[in-house]
């Protein structure tokens, strides 16, 4: 069992509908050691493969996402989730859908900041149904960027977003990844 | 001339309106490695005062504010700008005034992630007017926390938050503050 199953099991709260909160550690408050720890894990899976930039999507993954760029030594895009006056000139859009909020909402990447030479590692700190990830795979592709992989801090597996996501050939590392929460809050993870 | 300084003459763009885009290194794409420099000009200045706890808001401010939590080995916490059904029970809220997209939102804190035995230090990229800052503040006070200080990447100095904020007796360190933009692009520093 690695830091983050740990701590899931330690500080996680399970609520009905398959909700697993952990805004003690990983989304609300933010333990900074723990999400170094994660990175280390992180960059154990890929430092044999190229990444020149990590890209992520606003808010919560900016957190980890940050000391995972650091330890890999690569600067950090964040997709942003509306447009905004302070972002000028062209963007590569794509949709996303809210499994938590239930709404559709756009997210956008500066072309300035995303091109044909980035090989590139997504980070998200949880995948789903991995809505946001294809939303991030799409900006990745139409920027004609190469997609070295995906790191995700708690993949919940028995929503199949990241199997399917793997099924396409993708080369997806989750620290932690749920097969079941059961209605009492028992958490079973994948081994 | 400090490195954030540096950077901002360097890669930084003045718009009509007094809009400052650092979106290359500080809030789209994001070079960590500046963050980490920043984080150390910020622990000089607070490093004989006690801090438990980073506070800061989503979305840009909180890859700086992860950075300074590492720096200073402490949790961070952001503030969200809507209640959204991960977070239950009961919260602080406090409203704010975005002076870049016209609107008014609620920034919320989980009453669980900040009490009356922290010393916060407030983090955020930028402060012009400071109603983001002030709404922060609000929210330390309502926790009856206290107040370490507060630290910003980039003041707009000409836009007067900040200097109001000092008057009110905080501990106010800006890596950068900004006393003029001219319209044909030119940056002026506050010595």
């Amino acid at each position: 069992m690695n830091v983050v199953e740990e701590r899931i099991l330690k500080d996680g709260k399970v609520y009905p509908g398959h909700i697993l909160k952990v805004d003690g550690f990983l989304n609300h408050r933010i333990d900074v050691k723990l999400l170094m720890e994660m990175a280390d894990l992180v960059y154990e899976h890929f430092k044999d493969k190229e990444i020149t930039k990590i890209l992520t999507i606003e808010a919560s993954g900016i957190a980890i996402a940050t000391i995972i760029a650091q330890r890999f030594g690569v600067p950090l895009v964040f997709a942003k989730k509306s447009k905004t006056k302070n972002i000028a000139g062209d963007v590569y859009t794509s949709k996303v859908e809210s499994y938590t909020h239930g709404t559709v909402y756009d997210i956008i990447v500066s072309r300035e900041y995303l091109d044909s030479s980035d090989k590139v590692l997504l980070v998200d700190d949880f995948l789903a149904m991995g809505n946001a990830l294809m939303g991030l795979m799409k900006l990745v592709e139409d920027a004609d960027a190469s997609l070295t992989g995906i790191a995700i801090a708690i993949e919940k597996g028995f929503q199949g977003g990241g199997d399917k996501i793997r099924e396409m050939g993708a080369d997806l590392y989750s620290v932690a990844v749920i097969d079941e929460m059961t209605d009492d809050g028992k958490i079973i993870f994948r081994k």
